[in-house]
């Protein structure tokens, strides 16, 4: 129903349209330059209030270059189902932009809002997330405020080393009596990437070993480790854990996971664990009794066929699937002080990575996806509130990560993937997801696009506390991927170290190891340095320099402002501080950027902060033009 | 986790990609025309098996024109959260096309697919519900199975006519005594769109005038009444319900209600009401006891702040919003046989229109929206296997219509506005949006993306279940909007007929009543001939009788082939039949379409099924161009 008071109540809104035309462009995105489009996202110069509660007034401003002939701007909103309008007044001039700002009441949960502009010889235009668009779109894109406890704001300065324990450095202590699963390898043995010999090569890395190589980690710049799982397993990967209860004596033991967070944390370094809510290994004490008695307490942890199979992983047999249905298992792993999530956070870890999260919850008509996420998170908060809990996932992770379950996600989706379909060489093709299919090649725009889309579906705090990766102990490895080529190394190390989210370095990655595979990439960690390739390492050492420098990379917004098929330039804007981000993949012709949007940069332009490749820049009062002969980097702040 | 198992068990799939290039569209949708491009939708072309189970394997088939290019065709989809790729294999040739077919595990409740399409200069593309793109995009708009009871299958036959009681027909026995809250009216009185007359005014209307008037409507083509509400509330549109147990008095009482139901059933029509779930009347007896008693057990079915008053829809005072965490509210309203839903089934309705659905359940922290809806359905499925369940939805309606809950919606985003935007003259724009905002002018490229982004996010049988509307009580009439112009009428009536979705016509659309506003045009119906438009009638009735006599524009898929600014084309394809639409707005330069993907359509090029205005079709043995001087609409069937 729709009648007289409502539009009576509304009538103030009917003089807000203009006279509208559309540009005719069926993709509907517009046909304004970038660098002159409106722009929005979460951050805090566009959203003041990060964290805002229910019933708040929110402020969002909007900034709008004078070229997009913008007059009149309102802010949809999304409450209790039915739109709402909120005009937006202006709130200052600065130079080229006009900031609009409007006061949204948070009235549900999430707050879907976009904001409609009027003006111009192209009429209405809509700004959501994923960009400008000159007809009605659904909501998806939306951009979202809510009233979740936000992820610790610890993240924005944290860069994340990945361990994986076996392979990043041994005391020697532990790695006797070799288990009956294992094959015992000596440290500078080549991985065999052969299924049934993969995950048997025991080559002893243990806690104490990264202990010892603290040094290592905090020169490179990293202050977050992320050990892949360190309860026993019958492998070497250890995700098909047989005991949640105890740190695998083989790595040290509990002490030595209390040694290694005391020691991390004395240098300003946190620990996260990788915790397996998916499934466990078919050597866990659970599943041992479950299997073995159908009436034991832990048989409702699993899935049980009507033939008394069970479900697992892929159905990898090695790997029975956990059944959140149950409230017992749920109390067990969730709420039991002695449980997994909780113990080890108390123990001195400062956070999970989950494992499988997108499947975890999910089987048949069962999805509690959601429940196990904020119960997860929840159990983790209450023992260190400024716990991290991030979520790996290689899809679309927007359905799963809108701020009540998973702080973050690794972000295959919204970064790995791009960047690698951008940067790689066509004709060298590495499969990604899992080996199934190729890594497509795509042009600048479609990976700046591909991000955006992504990016947009999720709350910017979420954004910022997930993961920029190059690669993982699942994929094959940057080096691999770029075949050593030092200049694209640059270009994507710089994507990692200068996006919003944390940038997260798989051990090795640093020194330029190779793998082919996520397997082949478990190569033991060399400590004879003569095997380093320093370039690499100094280019992680300097980037990572660059962003722990500069403000804008850590807590600045992010606008792309330009994007060709070979080159791209985006912004990090803060409230004090702008970032200029220019990378190229290969040579490329005039990229011009306009210096009426771009003031700031004028007495900038001589001093970048940080090069790579020979770019040519050439300003003058118009704008800056820039060209390279080969893959180039440019990083400037004003 | 990734390893080497999987890595091992889908090895398979590695091969598949061939070397990619992308186009450099930063929109990412194909530059291949879009005759083209290939196709699939959820109809019965498409998806054989519409009414899939859980654990079945569902063949989905694509067509693929041979301009396409392409070589392989594997389908994506994520099942437990996680990605699986099938491929296809080809299932034969027809003609210019090739017919892909893959077989899908439904393992659970949603299933989402895409299509992964090698070959040609372009590389990889992926086909979703909103068209072809040269990037990966996250899951919003790819194609989805569910396992959910389907809409009844009637829907697809059915034409809808919507009456406003109060001013379709009296037979004058009922109307006295006035009402205290109403306004007594003559029945040639105008209405007066003033806010606190508006909705006093009481023409008297009745449902033995519904009945009385029966042949009207059968012979417009209509078979299924949607009658806004019928209890009594203070007001003509009666939103406002003062009780859910008895047909208002005024209309006659319950045995009008059985009189309507039985003579409209024994001509195969059907009758739905007006179900308002988000709200009562302030003269409800529920809210009557709940304000006057703290402890009245319907205290609990509204929400009641601290100071005592009361949440009301969009803070109208008359309507008090009810409050869906109430089991007891909800055990009464879905699961009481003498409840309003079942009750009114059993007493002769067909289902129920349901009113503000976007909104129910919703308020603050508490979104019951889905809850709600799939026990109002469940409800009226007890009662009456085949009754329909269809919601107001004036937004994004996605995230609501997943198959579980309301079988269609009211398609106000994917129809009616996109042809309002279409059609209406740029320097006549009327508000929509109950008058917040004005109808943008868009072309025809944009008009078939928004209906193609809006329709592609839910499951074809709930498309097909929904109303296309080219007005309703709440909005202008379509005949002022478009300013009695008879020959946009006649394309504004053929999308409506030939489009997928049921049509629903508003009393008095057919004989062009005009209305500025929604309560403006709730005018009484005039049943003195002599001021009916016959032309208007004859366009109604004619579109209708196309569509009840193709089989395509019932049961087939929908195809877009050809979307100018000023004209577009698509195609109905039924396994026996196909259809083609070409409707203009305006006079438009040659419209070429390639008899090679239309070879059936040769033969019948010459013998239109239907057609208005003057298009110039002129076929050789290449294909046809289409000229037209003005506003034209043709429908070929073969």
């Amino acid at each position: 129903m729709k009648f007289a008071p409502l539009l009576g109540a509304l009538l103030a809104f009917y003089l807000i349209a203009l006279s509208v035309r559309y540009s005719a462009g069926v993709n509907s995105l517009s046909d304004l330059p970038l660098i002159y489009q409106p722009h929005h996202d979460g951050s805090l110069l566009y959203v003041p209030n990060q964290n805002p509660q229910l019933g708040d007034m929110v402020t969002v401003r909007l900034r709008v270059p004078a070229q997009a002939s913008v007059t009149t701007v309102v802010v949809r909103t999304i409450e209790n189902g039915e739109m709402r309008l909120t005009p937006a007044h202006i709130q200052r001039v600065d130079g080229n932009d006009t900031w609009w700002e409007a006061r949204l009441h948070l009235v549900n949960s999430v707050l879907p809002y976009r904001f409609r502009l009027d003006g111009g010889p192209t009429g209405v235009r809509w700004l959501n997330g994923a960009g400008l668009w000159n007809r009605t779109i659904p909501d998806d894109a939306d951009f979202r405020l809510n009233t979740f406890p936000k992820p610790p704001t610890w993240v924005s300065d944290a860069v994340v080393y990945q361990i994986f324990p076996d392979r990043f450095a041994t005391t020697g202590k532990y790695s006797t009596p070799v288990p009956d699963w294992a094959i015992a390898q000596k440290w500078d043995d080549a991985v065999v990437d052969v299924h049934d010999i993969v995950g048997r090569q025991f080559y002893g890395g243990d806690l104490d070993g990264v202990t010892e190589h603290l040094d290592h980690i905090q020169q490179l710049g990293a202050n977050l480790i992320y050990l892949t799982p360190i309860f026993p397993g019958w492998s070497n990967h250890r995700y098909n854990a047989s005991s949640f209860d105890e740190v695998d004596a083989l790595l040290g033991g509990n002490e030595a996971l209390t040694r290694l967070c005391s020691a991390a944390h004395a240098r300003g370094i946190r620990v996260i664990g990788d915790f397996t809510s998916n499934h466990t290994g078919n050597t866990h004490e659970w599943f041992l009794r479950a299997a073995a008695d159908p009436n034991a307490p832990e048989r409702e942890y699993y899935y049980w066929k009507p033939d008394g199979s069970y479900v697992s992983w892929f159905d990898v047999p090695t790997l029975p699937k956990l059944n959140h249905t149950s409230h017992n298992l749920r109390h067990h792993l969730f709420e039991d002080p002695n449980g997994p999530v909780r113990k080890w956070i108390a123990a001195g870890l400062d956070g999970w990575r989950v494992d499988v999260a997108n499947m975890t919850g999910r089987e048949g008509t069962d999805d509690l996806n959601h429940a196990v996420a904020r119960q997860l998170r929840h159990a983790a908060t209450s023992v260190k509130a400024d716990a991290l809990v991030v979520a790996e996932h290689y899809f679309d992770y927007s359905p799963d990560l809108q701020g009540d379950g998973w702080h973050g996600v690794m972000n295959y989706s919204g970064f790995t993937f791009p960047v690698w379909s951008w940067l790689h060489d066509p004709a060298n093709a590495l499969p990604y997801l899992h080996g199934i299919v190729e890594t497509p090649h795509l042009d600048g725009q479609l990976m700046a696009a591909t991000m955006r889309d992504f990016n947009a579906r999720v709350p910017w705090q979420n954004l910022v506390a997930s993961f920029n990766l190059l690669d993982s102990h699942d994929t094959a490895r940057i080096a691999t991927l770029l075949d050593s080529d030092a200049a694209l190394t640059e270009v994507a190390v710089t994507l990692m170290a200068t996006l919003p989210s944390m940038p997260m370095i798989e051990y090795g990655d640093e020194i330029g190891m190779h793998g082919l595979t996520g397997e082949d990439g478990r190569r033991p960690m060399p400590w004879n340095r003569s095997l380093w390739h320093e370039d690499v390492l100094q280019a992680y050492q300097k980037l990572l320099t660059v962003r722990r420098t500069l403000d804008a990379l850590r807590h600045g917004g992010l606008r792309w402002i330009y994007t060709g098929a070979d080159a791209v330039v985006f912004l990090r804007e803060a409230t004090a501080q702008t970032v200029l981000v220019y990378v190229a993949r290969t040579a490329h012709g005039t990229v011009h950027l306009p210096l009426d949007e771009l003031a700031g940069w004028a007495a900038s332009i001589g001093h970048p902060v940080h090069q790579a490749g020979k770019p040519q820049v050439v300003a003058d009062s118009r704008g800056v033009d820039i060209t390279s002969d080969g893959p180039a980097v440019s990083v400037w702040a004003w």
